[in-house]
């Protein structure tokens, strides 16, 4: 990609320094900005090398940039985005790492200038651990980076935004916003849900005692940021609703499994997901370790 | 513990094989014999160092051992039980690894001699591994082990069976078999099943495309042995099925505070569960990484 003139990312928690520091390993960007209510997590994201300024004004560090990147909490994105209203230069492109996207890009339509250069992302790397301190240079290489343009996304923009996440190392995939939001709603949404009520179930009963690392990885993701996740559930709820209602199902069929008690059946099932999921890790770069 | 003669272990897959490792390495037996149906898998162990000496014979081995250890899938363990029936050695104590206790105790009075001198045991160090190349002499260490000694067990074999875990570096406790089955149900049992659907429900949505690194921690479990889980939830059943009750009514529960789609109430909920999941994390051997 070309080298741009200035990037503002707004939040410089695990994703916008990490970011941050990507494109400035990189040399992909003259300057980066970094914005945030929170001077200190900032200055601290500049500290770590990921931002060249600080800033705490939305509107005025967007003005001279190429690129505003939406890296804060999804609640604060209907203030970033009013705060982005007043911007009216013509090649300014806005993208987001937010875990939803219909939501957001109706965001971006309410409130930008050019919604045409808004180009709604989701780079699916996140992690249990939070702020500037956990943030990577290559925290998104080998992972996926879902883009959500809308059918009239400027060409230009929707160039830009996915050469700088393929450029990061991120596999890049199109797909419309509300097919998003139901697939990681399958995939990231529900299975948060389920970690989290499997850590009440067992804190409920004293069964944490003699939980081991089987039950530390499925549980691994329930230590993720409470905010993060309250604004993901509100964000997404229809379609997080829709995954609880299909989950709710295949329960109920696999404890009538289970209850009719005939091994041969539980095998020949349990069989056929272990190689779906062994074929899928196979083909994914997700360390398995 | 003192140096034992001879110990037998039945079935040298991944626990088997580790157990063996761990006995020679700390030089804890004179003589390790491994038995199973499959001798190249037994001959796999003795290469690696496990086991001294390869048989196809469980009464045989057993007629000269101090301690034999059940380590097949449970699915096997009726056919060891009832080879062990014939055993009269009056010192001998038999154990097992299996990953439920009930069934297993019920086993051992219905086919032993001497059932006194069973405890069950089950070692909490399962990985998604299977087979004598991935045993580890070290796979027991700082992992928890649960001990269901029947209310006329022999003072003696609870010691030797306890002393045997302990001096393998696990944090051991005892309770009753019915209590350990409840509790891996819902540690164990019921979060592999979840693994499992998700994993179901994913492939069914073409959603695997777009799973990252939470996606495959959560769903680590269910590329696990089909025939060892087929036989878990088979032995385990009515306990895994209370499980999946509890589990159930908490979905609902929590489908409800997502449709009133209320952040406060959210935050609330998914803080109090990730403080309970650090602080066990915080208090065990666990490593999070």
């Amino acid at each position: 990609m070309d080298r741009l003139q200035q990037v503002t990312i707004v939040g410089t928690g695990l994703l916008g320094t990490s970011l941050g520091l990507a494109l400035k390993t990189r040399n992909l960007a003259e300057r980066v900005v970094g914005v945030g209510r929170q001077v200190a997590t900032v200055e601290r994201a500049r500290d770590l090398g990921a931002v060249d300024d600080v800033a705490t004004d939305v509107a005025a560090a967007a003005a001279p940039s190429d690129l505003v990147v939406l890296a804060t909490p999804l609640g604060q994105f209907p203030a970033v985005f009013a705060a982005l209203a007043s911007c009216d230069r013509p090649d300014l492109t806005v993208t987001d790492v937010g875990s939803t996207k219909a939501d957001v890009c109706r965001l971006a339509r309410t409130h930008l200038k050019r919604p045409q250069r808004f180009i709604g992302s989701h780079p699916m790397a996140g992690s249990e651990r939070q702020g500037p301190d956990a943030g990577s240079a290559d925290l998104f290489n080998g992972k996926p980076c879902i883009l959500t343009p809308e059918a009239d996304a400027d060409p230009a923009a929707l160039t830009l935004v996915r050469d700088l996440w393929l450029t990061l190392g991120m596999r890049v995939l199109v797909m419309a916003a509300p097919h998003h939001d139901a697939q990681v709603a399958r995939i990231s949404h529900l299975p948060h849900l389920l970690a989290v009520l499997l850590v009440d179930l067992a804190a409920r009963h004293g069964s944490l005692d003699v939980a081991s690392t089987g039950f530390a990885d499925t549980t691994r993701i329930a230590s993720g940021d409470p905010h993060i996740w309250a604004d993901v559930f509100t964000s997404n709820r229809d379609a997080v609703l829709t995954a609880i209602d299909a989950f709710t199902a295949d329960l109920a069929q696999a404890r009538h499994l289970i209850a009719q008690g005939d091994p041969a059946q539980l095998l020949h099932w349990l069989t056929q997901s272990k190689t779906t999921r062994d074929n899928w890790q196979s083909g994914t770069n997700t360390p398995e370790d």
